[in-house]
């Protein structure tokens, strides 16, 4: 099955001139929505994953699937004031303005190896950021694995010397 | 395995006199995150689901694997701009404001067997809401499942009719 065939492409959104990706009929799709996560599945096996860490909120959607499959925990990302006890965090640059992302401060261990699962691999500032935190908290990132890769972007360049796994690249 | 011993509760947030439920030592262990879902998915298999629907982003946590692992489809219910293409909403009161669910407008078929998944039921406005948009277009709920269910506030009564399903109450 070609999982592009489910991949909704929709102009000018959020803003004019971005033409977006829309995975949602991927996941709308039972056959297409299990071959997507278990091709990444396939790819946090093979680099030896023991826990998944996934940005909110479209990480949850394909890390947590990953995560309960292989039987490891998933350590969710998230935005300020969500995660109720201590946390570490990063502030990164976006073109305009900044984003600013958490991780409570005991959820890796060191010697953790991590795969950070997300839908879009794009500039590569979040999964850039995610990065540093769990490196932060003594854990290895043997890989990233995206739905999309939007290969203009250069992400997988920011991302240098990581093992990065995409289903699709546009 | 008691599922409880992954709950940790923390006080006071996200305001003074709240005690929150953090669920995410329970996704941080891969037996307990395990076990929860599969406890959702034998819940969601035994009334028929063909379908999953989740509200962002911490029904998307469950409902994904739920989801995966029945073989079908996930739709997620999200705040306003979030979805790219042309959606169905409804607004809710809640205690202090209101809130705002979008769904994609083809995302349910009629006929559909839908299973709400959630992290929480506290009072219910969500799930009600999700409810009356998923009737809308056209679809069945058939139960909703829930990790963690607060009888005090009485969601379930809200929910008159609906197969309501919890792994653990409060």
């Amino acid at each position: 099955m070609n999982l592009k065939d489910y991949i909704a492409s929709v102009e000018n959104f959020p803003i004019d001139g971005i033409l977006f990706r829309d995975i949602t009929p991927l996941m709308a799709n039972g056959e297409a929505f299990k071959e997507a996560c278990d091709q990444m599945k396939e790819f946090a096996q093979s680099v030896g994953a023991t826990v998944i860490v996934g940005p909110e909120s479209r990480g949850f959607i394909f890390g947590c699937p990953v995560a309960k499959d292989l039987g490891i925990g998933f350590i969710p990302v998230r935005k300020p004031n969500k995660l109720p006890r201590e946390t570490v965090s990063i502030k990164y640059d976006l073109e305009y303005g900044s984003n600013e992302l958490h991780m409570h401060a005991d959820s890796i261990k060191k010697g953790d190896k991590v795969v950070i699962i997300d839908d879009l691999l794009a500039t590569g500032g979040t999964v850039d950021a995610t990065i540093q935190l769990v490196k932060k908290m003594g854990g290895e990132v043997v890989g990233c694995s995206f739905l999309i890769e939007l290969t203009e972007l250069k992400g997988r360049d920011l991302l240098n010397g990581v093992n990065v796994n995409s289903i699709m690249k546009y």
